[in-house]
C-alpha cells in the first residue's frame, strides 16, 4: 500500500492488478483509513489516467455480490443521475420503457444531503416494496418489464468503504474517484446499457455544462471500455426538475405528468432519456406513443403492483396521504423570476422531515413543496411561488422565510435555462 | 478539521491560529488518523507557507512538556543533525562545546533505519545514563556544561503523532514538515542558539546541496521567527562520516579522534560546529585550543561521570568491550574508490544487530564496520577496506559480501567530496 501512494503521490499511474489488488485489500478490511485516505487526496490532487479509473470501477463492481440478471431479457437498461432536486425520473423512466417493450433494472440508494433518494420516493407509496432480494428483483423485471429495489451492502461494497472516505477527507468531488465510484455500481448491477444523466447548474456538483460534460466522457468511457451501450445527457439543476419536491408529493407530481402527457420539464427530460434507451437498444417504438396510448400508466399501475404497493395511487393520489398544513409562499415583489436556489430548496424540505440529516433519521414521506414558478417566468407581488406541505403551521412559517431566501426576482427579463444541454455518446 | 483539508487540498493557507487548533486536537487524540492522512498528503503535495510552517513548529513545540532549562547559564545552545552514517558528532560536540565554557543540552533519538542514534551510541558505555528527568538533565548541564538525555515521550508529543502517520503514508519526504518535524522538537527543548546539520549526498534524505540548503533554510526561517540564533552546516553523507560506524566502536573512534586532534573527517566538522556554536554564542576561546590542551577530552571524562557512565573508556576503550569476530574486507579489484554507499554500510551494521528492524528490538553496542578508506583513495587488490565487528563468522561473512557491493573501484581517479559545502547563517 506503501508503494501504491508513493506511485500516485509522485503522480505516476498504477497497473490494473494494482488497482485489484488494492480493492481486494479494501474490501477485506485489511488497510487502515489512514493509508487509504492519504492515497484518496493524493489521487484527488494528482488524478487517475482513463485506464486506471476504468480498473478501478471493474475492481469496485467486483468487490461483492452481484444481481443474477443471466435469466431476464436482453438488453437490459440501467438509468443513473447524478442527483437532483426534485428528481423524479425514475418512477417514469421504468414503466414507460416497460411499456416500449423493453426491460429494466435499477438499484436505488437513499436520500442524503439536500437531494432526495428514489428509495425513499417510492417508499411514499402504500405497501410498495423496495427491499427485494436479487431473486425478487430479477422475478419482476421479468414478468413487468421493470424493477428497482433498494441498493443492497453487497453490490460494489469497496465504493461504500471508499465513499466514506471520501466524506470524510474532502476528496469527494474528484471526476475520476465520481465516475469510478458511479459506474463501479453500474457494472455490478449487469445491464447491458447505461443511461447517465448528469446534472449541471448551481443545484448539482458540476456547476457548468462543460465540467458536467467532462464527468460524463469520464464515465462513458468505463461503460464502454466495459463493453456497455451508453450515453449520457447533460441536464440542468439551476432550478428543481419536477414542480414537486419531497417524496409523496414527487410521486403525485410524476403521474399527474405521465397523465397530462409529460409536458413538464420532468416529462420532457424523462421521455427525452426513454427515446435514448430504446435507440440503444433497437426498439422501434417511441415513448411518446406509450405515454399517449395510456400504457404506460397501466405498466405504472402494474409495476407498482408487482413490487407490493397500492396501485390505485394512480387513479386517486389522494390515498397517498397529505401533510396537515398546507401553506401558500407568495412573492413579496414584482419582476423576473431569476434564481430558485435547488439546495435552498432541498434544504427546506428535509428540514420539514422529508429528508435526513443523518443516516439513520426516519423521514415524513408527506411534507414537501410544490414549485410554482420557473426561471425566466414574469411575476406579480402576491403572485404564489411555494406551496409548502408541513407538519405544523410554525415548520410553515420557517420554511417560507428559507424558501424567500433561495428566490432572486429583479427588474430584467431572464432566458429560462437550457432543459438538456447535449446527448453524448449516440454519434455512432 | 475538513475544512482545514478542504483549503491544503484547494492549496490555500491556514492561519497560525489554525494550526494550532489542529496541533491541539490532535494531541489530545480528537482527529481521526484518515482526516489527519488525507491533510498530510495535501500539504505534501501542495506545500505549506514559512508562516504555516512556522506556526506548526511552534504548536507542536507547545503540545507536550518542555524541559526546564529556567537556571542553566545562557546562552544555551542546542545541535542537531539530519542523520547520517557514522555520524557521532554529538559525543565530541558536547564536551567541546562545554569545555569553552558553553552551556549545551540535547535531547536525542534513537536509532530507526539505516543511521544510528546518539542515544543508543552513549548507551555503549558502561554505565551511562540517558534516560534522565528533566530536572537531572538541568543539573548536569549546570555543573559539567553539557548533558544529554534520550527524548522523552512529553516533548512535542504532537510531533511523534504525526510522524507515524508521516510514516505510514509516504508524507515522510516533504520539506516543510520535516522543517517543522525537526525545529518543534528544538523549540520545545528551550535552546538559545539553534545548530543544524543539514546532511547532503547518497545515504541523505536531501541528495544534494541544493535541496539540503532548501530544506536548512526553511528551518533556519522558523528559529529565526521564534528569535533563536541560529546556523546550518550543509556537509556530506556520500560516504560514512566517521571511520567507525557501530556503537561502541563509533565511541571509541570518537575519543581516538579527539586525541589525535581532530583531523578526520568527523574531528573537522565537529570543530567547525563548535566554531560557529562559539560565535553566535559570542565566546572568544576557539574549539581547537580546548582539544589541544586536553581540557576536552578533561570535559569528556567529567561529563561521562556526570551521567553515570564509567569515564576510564576514554584512558582505556578495551572497556568498551569488543564483538568475538573480527574479520578484514580486503579489495578485490585495483584503481580509485569511487563510492562507499552508506545506506549499505548502516544496513550491514543494522543486520550485524547493531541497529533496529522494529522499534522494540533490543541492539548490540560491540558489533559494527571500520572503514578504512575514503572516497578518491587509490585502492590496490588486496587492501583493507573494512574491518567487520561481528557475533559470529557467518553473521562476517555475510557483512562482506554486502559490503563489497557497497563499494565501486573504478580504473580512473576520482575527488574526494567537499565535506562541508556551506554555512549558511552566519552572515549577519
Amino acid at each position: 500500500m506503501t508503494q501504491l501512494i508513493a506511485e500516485k503521490r509522485d503522480g505516476r499511474a498504477h497497473s490494473p492488478d494494482q488497482i485489484q489488488e488494492f480493492i481486494r485489500r479494501l474490501s477485506r478490511k485489511e488497510l487502515p483509513d489512514y493509508q487509504v485516505a492519504a492515497w484518496l487526496m493524493a489521487a484527488y490532487l494528482n488524478g487517475l489516467s482513463p485506464e486506471e479509473t476504468h480498473a478501478l470501477a471493474v475492481a469496485t463492481s467486483q468487490s461483492g455480490r452481484a444481481p443474477d440478471v443471466s435469466g431476464l431479457p436482453r438488453p437490459l437498461i440501467d438509468k443513473h443521475s447524478t442527483g437532483g432536486v426534485g428528481d423524479t425520473v425514475t418512477p417514469l423512466f421504468l414503466p414507460i420503457v416497460a411499456a416500449m417493450g423493453l426491460t429494466a433494472i435499477k438499484t436505488s440508494g437513499r436520500g442524503l444531503g439536500f437531494t432526495g433518494g428514489t428509495v425513499d420516493k417510492l417508499s411514499a407509496i402504500p405497501g410498495f416494496r423496495i427491499q427485494l432480494s436479487p431473486e425478487e428483483l430479477g422475478d419482476i423485471a421479468r414478468e413487468v418489464g421493470c424493477a428497482v429495489a433498494a441498493q443492497s451492502a453487497d453490490l460494489a461494497p469497496a465504493d461504500g468503504i471508499l465513499y466514506h472516505l471520501r466524506d470524510a477527507t474532502e476528496t469527494v468531488g474528484s471526476l475520476p474517484l465520481i465516475a469510478a465510484s458511479v459506474m463501479g455500481k453500474k457494472l455490478a448491477g449487469g445491464a447491458d446499457i447505461i443511461l447517465l444523466d448528469v446534472k449541471s447548474g448551481s443545484g448539482a456538483l458540476m456547476k457548468t455544462p462543460e465540467d458536467a460534460a467532462a464527468l460524463a466522457n469520464a464515465m462513458l468511457q468505463i461503460g464502454r471500455a466495459s463493453q456497455k451501450k451508453c450515453a449520457a445527457v447533460i441536464t440542468d439543476m439551476s432550478q428543481p426538475l419536477g414542480a414537486s419536491v419531497g417524496n409523496a408529493l414527487e410521486i403525485r407530481q410524476a403521474i399527474q405528468d405521465l397523465k397530462l402527457g409529460m409536458q413538464s420539464r420532468l416529462g420532457r427530460l424523462t421521455v427525452e432519456l426513454c427515446r435514448i434507451a430504446g435507440r440503444l437498444a433497437g426498439c422501434p417504438v417511441q415513448p411518446e406513443s406509450v405515454v399517449q396510448d395510456g400504457s404506460a400508466l397501466g405498466k405504472m399501475k402494474e409495476w407498482i403492483a408487482a413490487q407490493g404497493g397500492d396501485a390505485r395511487v394512480v387513479d386517486d393520489d389522494a390515498l397517498l396521504g397529505a401533510a396537515p398544513v398546507i401553506h401558500v409562499v407568495r412573492a413579496r415583489a414584482s419582476g423576473f423570476l431569476h434564481e430558485i436556489a435547488c439546495s435552498h430548496v432541498g434544504e427546506v424540505v428535509r428540514s420539514l422531515g422529508g429528508g435526513r440529516k443523518r443516516k439513520e433519521d426516519a423521514i415524513d414521506p408527506l411534507v414537501g413543496v410544490r414549485v410554482h414558478a420557473s426561471i425566466g417566468d414574469r411575476i406579480q407581488s402576491g403572485d404564489a411561488l411555494f406551496e409548502i406541505h408541513a407538519n405544523s403551521d410554525s415548520d410553515a412559517l420557517r420554511a417560507e422565510e428559507e424558501l424567500l431566501t433561495a428566490v432572486h426576482i429583479e427588474d430584467t427579463g431572464c432566458e429560462p435555462p437550457t432543459l438538456i444541454h447535449n446527448v453524448i455518446g449516440l454519434e455512432g
